[in-house]
């Protein structure tokens, strides 16, 4: 038996996607089914939501729960009517917020995407620009408008990390993937060395660099326990060594490595 | 004189941040600072945040406004001690939850993120490298493993919106740019016939697409107002004689554009 769950939004609910999954992480035991209701932006569309709701309530897998991010007023009365338990992101903390501030709300849908949103798109389109251009070392040359740049052995994370930062924050992100010919000595690479200060290495478990890899290119040389634990060691002691600050990616999702690089960094976000 | 909004999160912050941004923009006439607060996950780091709040408040700006994430429930208790007004997302809901559920919530940190994401990082990393080797028409060897392939022509938002999807989603997102010789024919492009049920088209104002491409290469006939018009024009009529269901990008944010075709195109998410 798994509990219903519908996600009610008049646009795109990622943000009450994002506060629901927080939330029904903390009810391990429960099992739960969720049905994702985006753009719910008119009464006919309420309408046959309340319905799906309505129909999932009679099914016996216990009282839907409905989380509803819905902005207009009466889309949101209509909605409530329904026959589960309606958790109304906008009651909770829209009328304690006109309170404080002692203005009422515009309450109109989609503010917070919707047009005006050009100059945001063009950072972030820039910024993607940025990454595939400079991904992988492909080149150094623009590495003087960088905001960062990643350094640490393949597959460690960089190309995804930049990719993240450039789509969420419009950061310019590099990379540059620190190859056997980098680790062999003890200097920084040559091509880094003016700009040592938008460094950011990347360290990873070697089991884990290992199990990548070989998913990658399976009994390669490049994949093997030896080869990934070297690696993995070297670029360490560089970053030791340097003054260059890095963070292990192992155990952390992409969201967390590109929210510590900002804050360790001290990145100012674009968007 | 800008209202202090402090965002305090044990982990990335990234939820409470959504879901402010949507709170906020419904307050048109106001303007708020916002100070994020990511990583707040012990009490010495509480204790600096409720400092910093209270530092805030007798600055004169108006009361500060708290969001907070945090989990752990001592924490909370400390954090909302400070002066400023406390929006606690648990108390908001987890309570409510707990009664409905009958059972007790876990109120363990970091349990969104954390291990056992493997599977996630690995599945978002497969999609951004499908992604990276199937842009803009490199190759459509791949096309078979394609969960949809983004057609559209130059500077119409493909590969952005296929980062997205892969990142977000873990969708397997080629995309082939609609070329001058595929726009002077009344054929679908050769390459793209076998995976007719996969294609989805991207569409985009004439105006917006010049303004674009003239941003990148000024002065070209790529960046003519004719040839803009003409390439727009050519694709959606493509799109129609096809049966091929396309979007317009001009004025959507990337995650609007992302859950749209997801929902029109009845993606599965592998994340």
């Amino acid at each position: 038996m798994k509990r219903p769950v519908f996600l009610v939004s008049d646009r795109t609910g990622i943000t009450v996607e994002m506060l629901v999954h927080t939330l029904l992480t903390q009810f391990e035991g429960t099992e739960f089914e969720r049905i994702n209701c985006p753009f719910v932006d008119n009464t006919e569309k309420v309408a046959a939501v309340v319905e799906q709701i309505n129909r999932a309530a009679e099914h016996g897998d216990g009282r839907p729960l409905v989380f509803s991010s819905l902005v207009d007023p009466v889309l949101r009365e209509q909605a409530s009517r329904c026959t589960g338990v309606f958790f109304d992101l906008f009651d909770a903390f829209i009328a304690p917020l006109e309170t404080e501030l002692g203005v009422q709300s515009t309450q109109s849908v989609g503010r917070s995407h919707g047009m005006g949103v050009y100059a945001t798109y063009k950072a972030r389109i820039d910024a993607v620009n940025f990454v595939l251009a400079n991904d992988d070392g492909a080149s150094t040359r623009h590495y003087p408008d960088a905001d960062i740049i990643l350094i640490g052995v393949s597959r460690s994370g960089k190309t995804p990390t930049c990719l993240y930062l450039a789509l969420h924050y419009g950061i310019l992100a590099a990379n540059y993937p620190l190859a056997e010919g980098d680790l062999n000595t003890d200097n920084l690479p040559k091509s880094l060395v003016p700009y040592r200060d938008k460094l950011f290495g990347l360290t990873i478990d070697p089991g884990r660099l290992q199990q990548i890899r070989t998913e990658r290119r399976p009994n390669s040389p490049y994949a093997s326990a030896e080869i990934c634990r070297f690696e993995v060691q070297a670029a360490k002691a560089m970053y030791q060594r340097e003054h260059i600050p890095f963070l292990d990616t192992s155990s952390v999702s992409i969201e967390e490595i590109a929210t510590t690089i900002i804050q360790i960094a001290d990145l100012q976000r674009r968007i």
